[in-house]
């Protein structure tokens, strides 16, 4: 039986990067998309729980069926596996994302949401970026070496609760492709505040990215910057086990208060 | 100079969970509440890139402003600390949640979406929960043991890029605290199908959560069941390490192809 893949992203739909990992990867098996309505960038793993969720099936081909939904790409990833495809997926892939999710952008990002929200199910689950904003992005060299990693993962599977968070640079040749850890980093921001044509105030957020370890060449940002595609292996625990162990003066009985 | 605390939530600037959180709080330090204008559940770190963020006052009385956005609980941290106070907080802190952030629900959580932002911007930052869903849910217990904690943090400090995700169980007394690390766990969900009155589909999330480490006592599932508070830190990065060294073949040169 071919492998039932689901795909999803966050940039919506009609978005150019998951329209080519369609058709680039549509050979490996069935392909049910399941994709937001509009574009749904920085929504983490959002979910929809106060609103109704709605879908509708936006087309058909050979070997693939579509469906547009009205909420987060996490949404789309339990609407996907539990009410439109008759079994679970064999694999999830989220992309490919029009721009970069390394470092902390993984905390915000809907393509790697929806790869966590895979994973969460013990979906075999991939999210795959291109740092590039551009709707019209050249995704040539990204794909090159994303259907082999596709392949792969179908082929060997991976441990439970881990995903991949695959950002590849935007230049017209690969070096390669590397493991690398997450990079620690954050975003210095700033609102741009503005005035409507109502007289009322608004904020737009702006800011710039800040590589903490700018001297690691282990991090996904170096790897990146080598021109080298990233291969990111995640993980839904976030407990910090290192403070944990030094926190023994936290607990403490009902009687000591 | 008297500590600036930030406070925010997912449940809503009108929510009795932050409210008595604030009144608890105050004498502590100067309190700025920038909380959402309705509720937000199950936000995650979701922010807002597409829409215009607003906020507005909401009151003002001795020691406390408070502001309602119209964004995200991320959002909110972002527009306090960036817009509304004069610096950086010393402190920011995410509730009292109405409902659980134990096990996988911290890849979900508004309310631990806002401490993971603030621990990004290098703020000292607290995520409360208490697990009961009643929007008139007694907040005694809770706050008997959250205000030490906050005092001990605004003494001690968290180590960089750490951040607490303490959860209350909804008893009428607490046997005390505990320190735990984040339970394996997953929703089994399903879509509840229904027809609207104008005859189109629709569909509602629902499911039972399944503790995947029944047996084990050090979880923060185990400790709360046991009658605890459970304090667990969490960080912010996602790295699997275990699995980063046993992935030497996703790397390769591009001659390789």
């Amino acid at each position: 039986m071919r492998p039932q893949i689901l795909v999803t992203n966050d940039d919506g739909i009609t978005a150019k990067g998951i329209n080519c990992l369609v058709q680039a990867i549509k050979h490996l098996g069935d392909i049910t998309v399941v994709a937001p309505d509009g574009p749904r960038s920085a929504q983490s793993n959002a979910i929809t729980v106060h609103d109704p969720l709605r879908y509708w099936k936006q087309y058909e081909e050979p070997g693939v069926v579509a469906y547009r939904c009205n909420g987060t790409p996490s949404d789309c990833v339990k609407v996907g596996a539990h009410s439109i495809m008759k079994k679970c997926p064999d694999l999830l892939v989220s992309g490919i994302n029009h721009g970069s999710n390394t470092s902390v952008n993984v905390i915000y990002s809907g393509t790697m949401g929806a790869a966590f929200d895979g994973c969460m199910m013990g979906i075999d689950s991939i999210g795959l970026s291109l740092c590039s904003h551009d709707p019209d992005a050249d995704f040539t060299e990204a794909l090159k070496y994303s259907v082999p990693i596709v392949e792969k993962v179908l082929r060997e599977g991976l441990p439970h609760d881990v995903c991949l968070n695959v950002n590849f640079p935007y230049i017209p040749q690969l070096r390669g492709l590397r493991v690398a850890r997450q990079c620690r980093g954050r975003w210095l921001e700033r609102f741009e505040e503005r005035v409507d044509p109502l007289g009322r105030k608004y904020s737009w957020l702006t800011g710039e990215f800040l590589n903490m370890e700018p001297d690691a060449t282990d991090t996904d940002e170096a790897v990146i910057a080598a021109g080298y595609g990233s291969v990111t292996p995640c993980h839904l625990d976030v407990t910090d086990y290192t403070y944990l162990k030094q926190m023994s003066s936290f607990s403490y009985d009902a009687e000591e208060v």
